[in-house]
Parts: C-alpha cells; structure tokens; sequence
C-alpha cells in the first residue's frame, strides 16, 4: 500500500502529540504457542485525550504503516468528516512484528542477545490486539470512540469488535474479510521471492546486506494485488519505460522494459530502502492466518459476541479482498444479530483505495 | 498452462506419422536486429498430407508446449467435431527460443560452439511465423485449411493471417491480444524471479545447476494468471495444505502452507523438471512484444490485409487476456472489413480453459 501525498492544506504533517513506547508484560504468550519476553509497542497520540478518556479514536494501520498515522492516512484523520479535529485524539499503535518500533524481526531478542529474524515467533491479528488492549488499560481508554482500518488494519478492528465487544463503540472495517485462496496464494509467492533471494540467508541478514531484490520483488509483486488491471490499463497501457527504454531493442535483459515494468521495479527498490525483509514475512503471514471466527464454537457465536456499530466497507475494484466478499461477511455478520451496514467505495484504484482516494472513502463513512 | 489429462479413448497418445527436424536458410534475420545461424525447427505431423496439400491443419502451441501437438492438445485434434479424423493432417512446429527441439537457448550458438544462454536473440511473433511459412514452402503447403493456437499460439495464427493473407482458409484465435499493462507486469516479474535465483548467473548455467527455484517461482506466478479467483476459491479455499502443514502451528517458513501454497509450489517443481528458464525468459518476452499492427501505417492496414475467416474467441474469466479486449479487438478487426466472429467461453478455469474445456471449445468453434 502506498503513501498517498499529503493534502497542500495539511503540510507539514501534523506531529503527534506523544509518541513513545509501551512495555507488554514481560512475557507475552502468543495465539501459536511462542511467548515474546520484554517485548514493546510503539505508538503516537494526536490531539489529546479528555480527561473522561472517551475521545480515543484508534487508528489501525496496513501492513507498512507505523504508530504515525499523519504520515500515511492524513487526509482521513486530519480533514474535516469523521474525526472532530477539535476533540478527538488519533492514537497509532505500531503492529507487532513490524519494523517501525514496536517489537519485531529487527528486535533484539532477550534469549540470545541477537535480533530475533527468522526466529521471530508467528504473531496473529488476536495477538496484535490484545496488546494494543493492554496498551489502551494503561491509558486508561476503557472505550473506543472509533476503530477504523483497512486490509490488515481492518482485520484488526474487525477483531477488537469481537475480542473486546464492550470497549469498541463504532468500527470501521475497509477492504479486509479473511483472505481467499488467491489472496492466500499471492502472500506466498511475495515470501517465496523473499526467501529466493540468497542474501535472505534463512533469515539471518545485516542490514548491510538484506535481501533487498527479494524483498523488491515481493512489494511489485503486491503491488500488483494492491491495484487494478483498469487502473494499469488507464497508466501504462503498452508504453515502454518513461527512462527511454526500448522493449523492441535487443539489449539484453534486465532492459528494454515497459513503462509498468519500470514504475513495479521502481516501488520495489522504494520498499526496500524502508521495510525490513523478515517483517514482510511476519506481518504478510499473520494477515493469512486472520480467521477471527476460528477460536469460537461457531461463526454466529463469534459474530454475536459484537456490540459495536460496525461499518464494513468493500472496495468494487480490490481483487485482494474482493467487494463481494467483504459484502457476503457483513451480510453473515447482520444475520447474527450485529448493527451491521455495508458500503462500496467505487473507484478503479483496487485495494489501494482506501489511501488513493481519501476524499472519496471520507464521502461513504459520513453520508 | 498445464496439459490436460488425455480422454481414456485417445491413451495412448496418438503418434506423430512424422517428426523431424527442418533446418532454416544459414542466416535466418531477426526483427529486432539479431541474426540465428543454422537454426532448425522441429516439427510433427499427424495423419497425411494430401497430394492437394490443401488438408494441413497448423496447431500453433502455446508457452510450454511443443510439436506434439498429441502431448498438449488431444482432445481438440483428436476428437470428432474440429479436425476430419479421416482427411486432415495436423502439423505442430515447435516456435524459435523454446527448448522442444528447435533452436533456442539451450542450443549450441555456432558462432562460439557454446549455448546461446542469455545470448540468445530477441525473437518476436513475426520471426515465429516467417519461419513457419518458410517450412511450409518447404512442404509445398500453400495455403492451410485451418490455423488454430491459444495465448502465444493463438497470437502466431493472428500473425499469420496478416502476414500471409493468402495462406490462410480459417483462422481461429483463442484468448489472445497483445498484453495489457497487467499482463506484461505479470511476465516481467515472472522474469524478475528466475534473474533473482543466484543459479540463474546472468543466463550462465548448466543443466546440473539450473536456476530451478526462481523457474518455479516464475511458473507459479504464471499459475496464478492462467487461473481465476473463482477456481482457486472452489477448489482450494482456506484449506490446509493437503500434505498435512498446519499453517496456525510456529514451525517456520517455508512449512505452514495452505492448501493452494502447495498447489502452486509443486506446479513450479514440476515444470522446472521440463523446462529451461532462458526458454522461460525468451519466449515470454516475444508475448509481450506481441502487436501485430506495428509493423503498418495503420491498425486498420494490418486488420484489411487479413483474408482468413477469422474466429477468435474471449474466455469469461481470463484475466491475462480479458475477454473484453479480446472482443474488442475482434470488432475492430471486423469493423476493418474482415470476416471476423467473436465467440465467448465461459468457464471459471481462466486463461487456461482452452486447455481445461476441451469440449465446450469444441462446442463452441462448431456450432
């Protein structure tokens, strides 16, 4: 998922109010039975929180987002619409597993005094949120005005609804339903091309010596599931390579590119310089194992279990978590019982709506 | 695309009445500036070719196949409905750059008595087919009863039927167009994959050390685009991985797959068994370079040269060649004044329904 540019009106972007971490207990036993010891979130308020604690909106990020919500979703929280910019406060959480503070791959491991890599421990979206539920206990945030996500960041509200029914009042679930078997395969091949390339090392890489085309590869590759073909098609159609690059020309590869084989390669390399290669195959599992009905004796228990509001929406063009799943999930979610709506954000950006077209997604979640 | 299970009727396969090797003029030219130096095609032949030679049937194969037309395509030719069992001759020619037996990167470059490896030339369609009517000529063939191919081939048989206006009865194009900017993504990063494999060395590779993981990779990518959602939704689901994986279980990559991961790991181990991966790199290049009409002054100049009657066909749920620019290339086509009718396939199998639904194909091309 890409960063979109931040709106004029809002440069620079707005600084958190704190950021810092939070320290689990000092052990924290996880959904597939490790335990990750010492372990921290980190996490960024904006604005401030009232003294009755009852203006918190929970900001859930994407796969390579961070605690600084300004930094990739602005013109959501920092726009007139759904958040009163006068009395809320945004709080990010940084996901567990990620490279951008919270405890993760990049970490050092208290058991052998090296960064955890390739060992570090398979996180599921239930775990993710009960630290985030700690956290918010020692905020003192009994309730959430507001959780609202998208693709992983929607997993995670979708499972706050159901894992803390009476803490959430309103949730926001964006192009996120457990995925499919073509969302399922298409993680794989990203970790595939990851684990491909030889400075992965089984997990065991410097920074100085990642594997940095692996890692490319697999964010073109999602790329790919993050748009559309329509999208590509109005883009780049047939172009060759706007760096002067001649498909018909013998040159030998890697040259003679198109101009969508050039913007891929571009946004791998971009990726590269900013995420960590074993986080990609943390963060890109725990979204696979996302099943939030799994630990109940049955779906409408799990579903019946929600007391928030839940809003639901599907994007028409996301082949990654298509429309028609998000829609048939909220329809079994209402049946159980659930104050449950669905919206359609329609637009050609696929998956990638939710950050492509702010003001668009702003218009569904206010009308 | 994958070969599909002969009809018990047809096992064994039938038998070629001939194959042999034809061997191109010393210097045979290259669109894209490259020259082959005895170079040769390998070709087969099913049944007689009459003292007429007006009964030949030219099945143009697609990425992986070969000659043999028996090996890939049996249930077309070798059933009642397309080809006269009694009167036709089917004739298979393997296409430049494949390693089925005509020249391409596995063989030896006379110029250094080494293997071409990554030396060897950009080869496009238009090449493909000139050298095909060369070996025509060198059978007296004329003019063909029929042209038939899908994807790649089916790019050849458009090819023809412009190239060759006069040497053409019928031609039937099957879920093929130039690439979309999806498409040519999808083949640049299954390119990427194989160039990532450090046994790939720059194209320098022998038989015993080949680039195998990144030839998987690319064919499992390709898996992914010859399928659809919908298919890999009804057979696989969010199941577990057949071989007894349990993805909720910390084990460590690679372990932990889903039913479809699997799937798709074994379609890359099985076709890295059969196939070369400059082969890979070479003949999916020539994919994309696809555009029939470059060479002209205009669209409409390729499409009025064309005299075949020309069928072409979109499947449903193609998402390499969608069926609407297939159709919508078939109207232009028409609208150019050629007798050009579109035919539409519905299946879930995706690109590779021609492979998949022989007999609704059949059906189709018949009624």
């Amino acid at each position: 998922m890409n960063v979109v540019a931040l709106p004029a009106a809002l440069k620079p972007a707005p600084k958190p109010s704190f950021e810092g971490d939070f320290a689990l207990p000092g052990e924290f036993s996880l959904e597939a039975g490790g335990v990750l010891r010492s372990a921290k979130l980190r996490y960024a308020i904006y604005g401030k929180i009232g003294p009755s604690r009852d203006n918190v909106v929970l900001a859930c990020h994407a796969l390579s987002g961070s605690a600084q919500v300004a930094e990739w979703w602005p013109a959501i929280f920092f726009a007139e619409g759904l958040v009163d910019q006068e009395k809320d406060a945004i709080l990010g959480i940084n996901i567990l597993g990620s490279c951008y503070g919270s405890t993760g791959p990049t970490s050092i491991d208290p058991d052998t005094d090296q960064p955890y890599g390739a060992n570090f421990p398979l996180v599921c979206v239930r775990d993710v949120v009960r630290a985030q539920a700690l956290l918010l206990d020692s905020l003192g945030i009994s309730r959430l005005r507001l959780a609202i996500g998208a693709s992983i960041g929607g997993m995670q509200v979708l499972q706050w609804a159901i894992q803390f029914p009476t803490r959430v009042s309103h949730a926001v679930v964006i192009a996120a339903c457990p995925l499919g078997a073509m969302g399922l395969a298409l993680n794989h091949l990203q970790r595939q091309a990851i684990m491909l390339d030889p400075d992965w090392n089984d997990g065991d890489y410097s920074a100085e010596q990642s594997p940095g085309r692996g890692l490319a590869l697999a964010r073109a590759l999602g790329v790919i599931s993050y748009k559309s073909g329509e999208l590509f098609e109005e883009r780049h159609r047939r172009k060759p390579d706007r760096g002067g690059e001649d498909p018909w020309k013998d040159e030998g590869l890697p040259g003679g590119r198109f101009d969508i084989s050039g913007y891929l390669d571009h946004q791998g390399e971009k990726f590269n310089s900013r995420f960590d290669a074993n986080s990609y195959l943390v963060i890109t599992r725990m979204m696979d194992l996302f099943d939030p009905t799994r630990a109940y004796a049955s779906p409408a228990e799990a579903w019946g279990r929600i007391q928030a509001k839940l809003t639901m929406v599907g994007i028409s063009s996301d082949w990654l978590f298509p429309a028609r799943e998000v829609q048939s999930l909220a329809a079994e979610i209402k049946a159980a019982g659930v104050r449950c709506e669905y919206r359609e954000l329609i637009s050609n950006h696929g998956h990638d709506s939710f950050l492509a077209e702010p003001q668009h997604l702003l218009d569904i979640l206010t009308s």
